[in-house]
């Protein structure tokens, strides 16, 4: 398999000779080794993961959790509460997008947010700068929504090009303002028992979203996050974890993943790998959010590709009990949850409830 | 059971009715409801999950992981570390301790971090405040020490008093010095790809220790964890995670749990529950940490109690291929760790490799 060429093994030490290997070492273990290697999550080809025939009817079809209408139902709840705010206050929430080059799939997807915004009074600027701007330049862009009060919400949009660190950016960008939910002490404050995050990352909070307005318990219930990225699996593996699932986080280093898939109530997939999931890897019964959007080429389409997810649906819609389809289902969710957020802080400022 | 006692459950809604359940709904969900609730982790009583006999041979033993001679042996190296650092700069690295009220246990554990920082050349300072101390109080002496140059580490032993709330003390408290590592940031940052925390909470990182001195591959192995608290639990699973384990994390609302444990390849376990975890909750060959230090009365005793762990140490012995000892195992790991943190904090305040 491809990672086991990038990846070093440590040598198998027999348990017999671990106290010579302690007695050997005089060393003070440092804390990056302990914390570990950052190591890309490559998943291996699909086949490498499909060991038994498929199992489903022919007759069972899941329901399917329509995240436009689900996503529809609560920007109107938001167009209303941002209509009382400016009746009541006269102020309205405002959003800052900041976009570094031209990026056509990010062009679209800015596109799509101030749309979104403007559909429910959400006010929103749109700083562009060019795709070989220094760091300074962004920096500045950010102070400067950082100290407007009438922005409330602040995004850059990502990938941003290669020579940018969009960590940095996190770190100068108020937190009181970041709505997306990236900075690590939301991540932390999301992890821990006790704290409240100031904002929650839109994709996993449109994923929790989807299952309790469809109604599906999760306290108790096992979970399985596939995939684990910073933006997606990590937060929305903590926020399961919140609500009492007892969650199990599958990634490209997972052998047999389709064991833990194979056992779960809920499986939300981002792995960005399409058909990752076939239905021999699920639970009848299960549920399953959809988080990938994989384009596939197909001169035929519009846009000259379609889009796919991480579960194959035709076979898991015979399996599961209810599935979200790509598109329609998160996706819309995230847009609907960056707006929640930004009314969230809006009313924070203002002390608007 | 004990749980669904305390627990509202949500209201099973058919997917059927889920549409209606969104077009009724009119407000945006707001963060607290959708973080969840906090929950008290109340474990049933363990007969509730003893349901299969147990299959262990009476021949086989595991290799006992001596956390003692492992942390003596790095408690050795950092001796050496602290004198080359007074050679070369005339400088050591210091810690301070936050005591409040006079709870024995509490004073045993600071005397004996005082006694570890003695040995091996750390100067640590005491500030002990009585139990009905003010907020104030502690504030002022976390303020005093965070601006000290001589400390590098500071910690609040706890628990503390009911009337003080530790997490008001950790935004205090600089994080340059937070050598306990509970901070959110540092958990953010814990958590997260391409992030480096100041400090790993000392438990975790002595357990990640231990596996890796016993010579344990981690990455891409199942691992389970059985508690989510702040201060093991969570940071632990995290840290598995960053060394690319499939991690799996159960706790008091987990169904089951023997399904999940009786899978993994490493189990750590924090419940604070003596014998919870029994010999046929364990895979054959499986590497076993047991954070669990859990006092049992007996008048016999030198201090009218014993130590167990959560595991049922008897059993597991015969399952497992290695295991820690309560106590032996991963106590003397927490105290080597904070002094390995410490003494990071100084290396980083003298700029010193």
């Amino acid at each position: 398999m491809k990672r086991t060429a990038i990846v070093m093994r440590r040598m198998a030490v027999p348990f017999q000779s671990a106290l010579t290997l302690t007695t050997r070492s005089h060393t003070t273990l440092m804390s990056p080794p302990l914390v570990s290697l950052d190591l890309p999550d490559i998943w291996p080809p699909n086949s490498a993961h499909f060991h038994f025939p498929v199992n489903c009817s022919n007759e069972h079809r899941a329901v399917e959790i329509n995240g436009r209408l689900i996503a529809e139902e609560i920007r109107s709840g938001i167009a209303s509460d941002v209509k009382r705010m400016k009746k009541s206050i006269g102020k309205v929430p405002g959003l800052a997008v900041v976009m570094v080059g031209q990026r056509r799939d990010s062009q679209t997807y800015v596109r799509n947010k101030i749309k979104a915004c403007e559909e429910v009074g959400i006010i929103s600027t749109t700083t562009q700068l060019p795709g070989d701007c220094t760091e300074e330049q962004v920096v500045n862009a950010l102070s400067r929504f950082n100290v407007d009060p009438s922005i409330h919400g602040i995004l850059v949009q990502l990938p941003l090009p290669q020579h940018l660190d969009e960590g940095k950016f996190l770190d100068v960008l108020s937190l009181e303002k970041d709505v997306d939910g990236f900075h690590p002490l939301i991540m932390g404050s999301l992890a821990m028992k006790g704290r409240e995050p100031l904002f929650i990352p839109c994709t996993p909070k449109g994923c929790i979203e989807l299952l309790i307005r469809s109604g599906v318990e999760i306290m108790g219930k096992k979970a399985v996050v596939v995939g684990r990225s910073n933006i997606v699996g990590l937060p929305t593996s903590l926020l399961l974890q919140r609500h009492h699932a007892t969650v199990s986080v599958v990634h490209a280093f997972t052998e047999n993943p389709e064991q833990l898939t194979c056992e779960a109530d809920i499986v939300i997939t981002a792995a960005g790998v399409p058909n990752l999931i076939r239905g021999n890897w699920l639970k009848p019964g299960a549920v399953v959010i959809d988080v990938g959007t994989n384009p596939v080429e197909d001169p035929s389409c519009e846009h000259g590709y379609y889009l796919i997810g991480d579960v194959c649906y035709e076979e898991a819609v015979r399996v599961v009990s209810a599935i979200t389809p790509v598109p329609g289902g998160v996706g819309p969710m995230t847009v609907a949850m960056l707006l929640s957020n930004t009314l969230d802080s809006a009313k924070r400022a203002y002390d608007f409830t």
